[in-house]
Order: structure tokens, then sequence, then C-alpha cells
């Protein structure tokens, strides 16, 4: 036996106790007679008082010891077993460490070479194994979601066909016939829906999917999907299905019980957003532009004006109020507050402009209420003009008030087709059905999920039948030679008896990024690849030789 | 809408409502006036009745009716709705049903090339459905075993290294550059060892694994595994665990309470059994040979005698024990009872041997108790000689009697290497632990989980030391350079303060067969590929023109 205890468990009520603990030596601390270690395990950090200053042992060496637990004269507030530490009795060495080559109390720039080279020292890190657990907890929470709403967890194919639709699919050798291959999916929507064609009535499926894109910020080569798919459902039902899933995650992270989840068209979310995946926790106008006619004082002709408004921000409790606005103070050069409510108006603000026709503009524009906060912004132009957003974001995220603010939004009727270089492409994917089933509108059946404006899941309702399905590839040109090749078997699937059905499939990793307002992935993936797609750690991809095909 | 209820949910209560129900149309019934249809969902079927023979539909259409909920005159007792039919107002046709090529309703030879190429039809099938379901509901079974023993759920990557130890791995093209590949993993080994590494003390993870070998009864190329390893433990730490996840699983599938799971030595079972994986639930003894001294009456030079003991027949509640009696009977040419409690004894017995001294040398050889049921079987030589064990595992089987019994046995201590055509091997796989970290015994700390016969995981504790991995992989006859190219990472990663460790790694679909005495993991899975890897479905592996490798 290695331990009787972890080393984040031990309190006062185990003082006299003597006790068996494994860990890592996180730092070692030499006094006049004694040593002391703070030893490291997965659960916390526990003091080691060692009566010698004789001892062989380094930083990250694995250690056992066996001690008494005795009660701290000072103690340590920032840990769980701060009131206690242990007087060593027996001390032996299970493993050495060599120096490691990064330092795991230190937060690195993501692409970092090192950080992906040594990613299982890493893992030490404290962020980053908190955010494992995390990813942990919300996979058991979804899980257990579709669990109590009675969804059937089936395993689908990882080789299977490679088409022609869609990204770029990796592909699997087949060493038994040259020239033949698997490909990996980049998501199992043939077989769910083939699973609804065999009567499944409710499938859900965490599984992997791959894309041969190159990574980014929120695009893994490989990531996992929550995909699920219903039977005799139409959009409402999966649109309640997705925001129950919504709440109930909210409410098990983050205990937030009220949450408004707003449905709008596509057409509607361009003409007011002009963006296909919004984020409506705050919203910039700029004011200087054709679109507010007003007068401005000569002063900021170099000037871009923008008018920021922070929704609902006078209802949101348990943020210090003044943070941000004493951040945005900081950060941005000059800047103009108008709390609407409150009439409180920043000293600079004689200086400036016409600010009441300002904001009777952005009233009849926008749902602006006396609940939300409206700053104005005055930035040089040119210097902040392109990447304003961006940096409002990172304040506010800084500020921590967009942290506790989630609003998902659900888009739907999307284009079924976009035009480009004189060839039609699905604006969805090709087995979505059209809106109100006709072709002439160019509207599909299909929806996306924004969380924060981060695009968390697409889906739609899916084609039913053989001829429309067939109907639409011609529309995307695939000749019927190429149909018959890649998708004769679905298009005759389709004949047997296809229930009406549609369903969702949602980026986890996004959708723990939105969840936790965070902006990386690589922090909630244990193993990432590089922006070439390359797992640096294990040195892969490798050269193989003599590869028969 | 499409429906107001299932299919499987309206009984007396809901007599007089009007309902919504939508489904497939499982049969039809032409009477004198009116049509019977049995609309088929997910959930169940219900009755329906037509006031007319004029309707245009047929067998596995998918119909939406409206209808009031009558009593019927001829209860159904077979099926959960059977005390009520639907009296018809409205229906529609929501989608047709060109004929079905295979029957839903019947049990197909599991290799038919049909049932490959129409799973999806076939998972109408109801057996099919509910091995579907009680995967699934296992699956969640397994998963809160895990969360409430405080393993963390982390996901590994598909796309790894590919290395030359062990069975073939798929190879993934790479398309950045021509020659390099990743390869899907046969388990997440190195990850799950560099998870412990990193500080990870309870990890697990149902992944799904590949290995690119034909696919058998009990074996596909792609499978899920359950996955799981941990640090600062022994041997025994594990075992614990995985009794605690044996015992439990039995207890929410079957509500067994009492299960006694054996740990074996590999050389004790071996002796014992002859093999390594022995099934505890029945044993066979051959009687005539050397083992066995004893006066056989001529009558029975040509025959084979064979002592089949039942342990604990007695013991076991819930089954007709005359059954597997009446069926050996039948089956078996000639068949001599002999029940050790009650000494009655067959009206065959009189002509045959000296059965006395055989009960006795079995019990000196056996812990056989009077709570077992001890038969002789004789059998003409040569005709049962060889199949002798399948057909009695297949009697037993038809008879429920095995059905109710589960003998988990824990196998370990087995060899570290196997010798072969002048080379070592691995018995298990080259991060195993030496037994008592000596080599020089070529013992191993590795365990297998053995079920009814069923070998479903493999594990070990892992070498934890970087010179001592050196040595084995030298073993093995890796080259410096192999070493180099393909483990250095590894090796290195051993350095850094590698904790005490260990894992095993479980195949659900074994599992599943292990604790639902089942025998084809084809049954299981919903897309399976055939004994060629193919997916007759999809049509794949696929021919692609102009791939560069």
């Amino acid at each position: 036996m290695y331990r009787t205890h972890n080393c984040g468990e031990l309190n006062k009520k185990h003082c006299n106790s003597i006790v068996k603990l494994s860990g890592w030596v996180h730092s070692i601390r030499l006094m006049k007679k004694i040593t002391f270690i703070d030893l490291r395990d997965f659960y916390g950090i526990t003091q080691l008082l060692i009566p010698t200053i004789k001892i062989n042992i380094k930083k990250e060496y694995v250690i056992q010891i066996i001690g008494k637990v005795v009660k701290r004269k000072f103690p340590n507030f920032n840990i769980n077993t701060g009131d206690i530490e242990i007087y060593v009795k027996k001390i032996k060495i299970l493993n050495k460490s060599i120096k490691i080559p990064i330092d795991i109390n230190k937060e690195y720039n993501k692409n970092k070479v090192k950080l992906f080279k040594y990613r299982y020292i890493y893992l030490r890190n404290l962020n980053l194994k908190n955010n494992l657990i995390i990813k942990s907890k919300i996979l058991n929470i979804i899980r257990k979601f579709f669990i109590i709403n009675n969804f059937l967890e089936i395993e689908t194919p990882l080789l299977v066909k490679s088409t022609s639709e869609g990204a770029r699919n990796f592909i699997v050798l087949y060493r038994k016939k040259l020239g033949y291959y698997y490909s990996l999916p980049q998501s199992p929507q043939t077989f769910k829906q083939l699973l609804m064609i065999g009567g499944i009535d409710k499938y859900y499926q965490i599984v992997k999917c791959f894309r041969d894109e190159d990574a980014r910020k929120d695009r893994q080569p490989e990531f996992l999907q929550l995909d699920l798919e219903m039977s005799f459902i139409n959009r409402k039902n999966i649109f309640n299905i997705i925001i129950k899933l919504i709440k109930y995650l909210l409410y098990k992270i983050h205990k937030i019980k009220f949450i408004n989840i707003k449905i709008l068209s596509y057409k509607n979310i361009i003409k007011k957003y002009n963006t296909e995946k919004p984020d409506l926790r705050y919203k910039v106008y700029e004011l200087n532009n054709n679109k507010f006619k007003y007068n401005i004082n000569n002063k900021f002709l170099n000037y871009k004006i923008y008018g920021l408004i922070l929704p609902n921000y006078f209802n949101i409790v348990g943020i210090n109020k003044d943070v941000i606005i004493n951040l945005l103070k900081n950060k941005i050069n000059k800047i103009l507050l108008y709390n609407y409510k409150n009439n409180i108006i920043n000293k600079l603000d004689n200086k400036v402009f016409n600010k009441i026709k300002l904001i009777k503009e952005l009233i009849n524009k926008e749902f602006f209420s006396n609940k939300d906060l409206l700053l104005f912004l005055i930035l040089k132009k040119n210097k902040y003009y392109k990447t304003i957003k961006n940096k409002i974001n990172n304040f506010l995220l800084k500020s921590k008030y967009l942290n506790n603010i989630y609003i998902p939004i659900i888009i739907y009727k999307f284009p079924l087709f976009k035009y480009k270089n004189g060839k039609y492409y699905s604006y969805h994917h090709p087995f979505t059905k059209p809106y109100n089933n006709k072709l002439k509108n160019n509207l599909a059946d299909s929806y996306d999920l924004i969380i924060n404006g981060i695009e968390v899941g697409s889906g739609s309702i899916r084609i039913d039948n053989s001829k429309m399905q067939n109907k639409v590839f011609k529309i995307l040109g695939l000749s019927n030679n190429k149909i018959k090749k890649e998708f004769s078997f679905f298009l005759k699937s389709l004949k047997f008896g296809t229930p009406p059905h549609g369903g969702i499939g949602i980026g986890i990793d996004r959708l723990i990024l939105s969840l936790l307002n965070k902006n990386n992935i690589i922090d909630f993936i244990a193993f990432p690849k590089n922006y070439l797609n390359k797992d640096l750690m294990i040195k892969t991809p490798s050269k193989i030789k003599n590869i028969k095909i």
C-alpha cells in the first residue's frame, strides 16, 4: 500500500495520527536544522517537516513518507491541508527525476514548442489539471442529461467511406487490396440517419470526429462531438432539447437558474448584427459613421467613437461594477462613461459631443434599457479600428463581467445553398431538408447554436425522401456516376420507410469554451496537436518505410 | 407535432382519449369491412382498427394516425398495449417503403451478406434493438461506477505514432508530407502512462481502439475499450477495483448480490484447467484415460466416458433442474445421471461401471461438493471426442442453466516473455513490470480478467523505470536505432518522476457477451464489419484514385 491518505485531505481532525503519503516533491526549503517539503499529488499539497537537512531529494522526485500529523504553528489558508503538517519519521524515494525542462507553475504562450513536447509534464500544472477535471465533469453532466431524457448511446464506425462533400477526410490504408481505403469520419452523419431509418428513436453519442484541416484556437484535427438525432420530430422539438440541455448545463455548472435562449432567423441575425455568430453579451456600435449623424467636436476628427452597451449590467449580481469601468479607463486612451440609469457622467464629458442625441439614436436602434450600461469609447483612428471588438472582449473577460453572462442563441432558416465560382455548395450539408420542403426559396431547415459568440453546434432536419436527396446532389453538381458510387446505398436506404428526423452535432471543446468563457481548446485537451496537426510529444506523423498499398 | 404518445405506452387508462401516433406498419390484416394494422415504433406496437379496407398502405410504410383509444374485445397479453386498440379517424402516409429485402422478424445466420448490407433495416429486429438498448445501459452503468469511484474521464488521441510492437496498426496518411503517417491506436497504452507521469491519479475512458486483423466472433477491427489506469497502486488495488466493477455490474444488470471472484496464478490455472481462459461454470473430465483407473464394462470399450460437474447446481434458484437433464438425455446417445445428493441413479446405471470409485476419484481431484451435480456422459469415440465441450456448452446455454451463473476469475503472474523461433516476445506487452521487479524469473506483474471462459480484459503494473524499460526493449530484440526512433521520448518521460502505476483494458463487447452469456459481438454493434473488415452496407473500403502516399 502506497498511502493511507492523499495529499489533499488531512486536517486538524487527523492530528496525532500516523499516516503514509506518496507524491511528488513540489518544493524544498532547507532551514537551519530541518527541511520543509511540499508534497504534491493529484488531490493537493501537504507540508512535510523532516528533522534533518541531509536528504538526497530533489524537486519532482516521487517519494513515500510515514509520519505523524501535527498542527502547524502558522496555518496556510491557501491550501486545504494548511492547518497541519507531517512530522516525517520514514522517507523512501520511489522514483527520481532529472531536472524538468518546463516550469509547471508558469503559464506559457500556448504555442510554445516545449509545452507540446513536454505536455506530459505540463499536465502537472494546476490550471491544466483543473481544466481536465471540469471537462470530465461536463462530459458526465451531458451524459446524465441524455440518460434522463431516454436517449440511447450507440457507437458508430470510425473506419468509414470517403465521400467528396465537405472538408477533407483523413485516409486510412486497407492492406488487403491495393488502391482501396477507409476514411475517418467528419461526423457520424450517415450512420445516425441510418439509425433513424432502423427505428431507433433518440440517439446520442460523444464521439471522436476528424478533419484534415490545420488546427486553430477553436479547432483540432481530431475532436469530440456530441452527436444526437431524433425521429418523428420537427425543428421545434430539437430546439427544445437543445434549450433544455444548455439550461441543464448552466445550472449544473454555474447554478444559473434563469436563462433566456433567443431563437432568431438567419436573416434577422445578419441584418441586426452583421455576423453569423454574434456575442450578445455586449454590443459595440461605431458612432461616427453614416448611420449616426451628430455633431462632433473638431477635437475628435481623428478618432473613432464607439458606443459599448453592456446589456443587463445593473441586474447582474456578484461582480464589482467599477472594475470594468476602471479597466477600460486604464486600457483605452479616452473613455466616456454614461450610466443611463443614474445619469452619472464622466468628467471628460463636457468636452465632447451631443451624447443625448446619440443615446436617443441607440435607443431607437436597440433594445437599450435602463438596466444596461452605455459607455462611449473614443479611440484614435486606425490604431484600434479593426481590433476593437477583440480588445474589448479581452478587457471584459479580464474584468470577469462577461464571465458570468451566457447568451445562447439558436439561429435557424439558413440559406440552403451558397453560390461561389459558378457552383452551388451546401450551406450546412447535403442532407439538410429544404425549409418547408421547397427548394425554390433557397432556405434550409437547419440551425446553429451560438453561445457568447462561439459557434458551438450545427444541425438540421434531414431530407427523408430519396428523390429530393438526389435532386440536391444534382444541384451540388455531383455526376450520376459519383452519386451512384458514393451515395447509391444511402439513396436506396431512404426508400425503406424513412421517418421524419433531424439532429445536431455539438463540438464538446467549443461547448466547454463557451460554458467556461475560455478561448483556446488546447487548454482542455490532454494531448493536443499543433497548428500543423503534429503531435510534437510522440513525434507524429512519422516516417514509415516500405508501406505497401 | 408527430405524435401525442408513442406506440408502447397506451393502456386502459387512456380509453376514449384522442391520440396521435406515428410509426411503421408492422403488419396489415384485411377483414371483411375493416383493416387491422399493427403500428410499430421504437417503444412498442399498438393495434389500429381502420373502418375500411380501401387503404393504399403497405408493410413498413411510415404513417401518422389520429384516433380514439378503445378497449379491445380480446386483449393481447404479449404486448404492453394489448388491452386497447385505436379506432382510427385520420390516417396520413409520412413516407412509403418499397418491399424490404430481409425479414426483420427472422433470426438469420450472422454471416449472411444481406444482413450486413441491409443492417439499417435489420436494426428494426426486436432482438438487435434490445441488444443495443442493453449495451447503452451497460455503458451507463460502467461510467457511473467510475464517476462514483472518482476516476477522471480523459480523452486520448486516435491519430498516434506507429510502433513495431504488437498486432498490426491501421495507417493514416499525412497529406502535408509524403511518406509520413499517423496510425490508429490498438490501445491508449502510452498516453495513459503519460497521464500518470503527468500526475493524474485515476483515469478511465471508453475509447475506440483498432486492430488491423480479420474480424471474428469476438473481434472487430474497431472496438470499444474500457481503459483505466491508476497511480500509487499495486496489483491488489487494481484487483479490488476490477472486482468491485464486476460486482457492481452483476448487481445492476442481474440483481446478483453475492459473487465469488477467484484470483489464481497462471501456473495454477494451467495446471488445473490446461487453458488460459477456463469456464468454471461447468467442468468436464475425460474418465477413461490414464488419470482415472477403474474397471470398465467391455460394452463401453468403444465409448468415451465423461464426468460433467455442474458446480453449485442444487443451490441455484429459478431454473427448472430437470430441463438440463432431459436436454442432455435427448441430445447425447447414452447418459447416466448421478445425483450425488439424492443418490438417484438413472435406470441405465446397473449395466455400467464402478461409479462409486469414479466419484471418489473425482472428489479427490476436485472440490466436488454435495451442492454439485455430477453426470456421466457416455459417448461413441471419435464422434464427439473433440467437440464435446462446445456441444455441452451449447446444450447448457439452451437450458438456461449456464445463463444464470457468472464465474469471473482474475489470473495473475503470467510469464513475462515467450520464446518463439529464436526470438522473445512479450506475453502481455513491453510495458509490463517484471514480477517483483526481477527479470530472471520470467514472471510478469500482469493479469487477465476471465468471465465464464471469455477473456474480457488484460492489464499489468507498468515499468516505471527508464533503465528497466530499455532492458526489456533490448530483450525483445529492438535495435538501439529502433528504440531511439520509436520510444526515445517515452524512455525520457519515465525519468521525470514516474509514480508506480498500473491499469487494465477491458473489451466492452466481450464484457457484454460475458455478462449476458452471449457469444457473438456482432449482435451488440449497430454497424459491424465482416470477416474481411469490410462494411458491406456503405461499401467500404472503397477505391480512391490519385492518392499519393
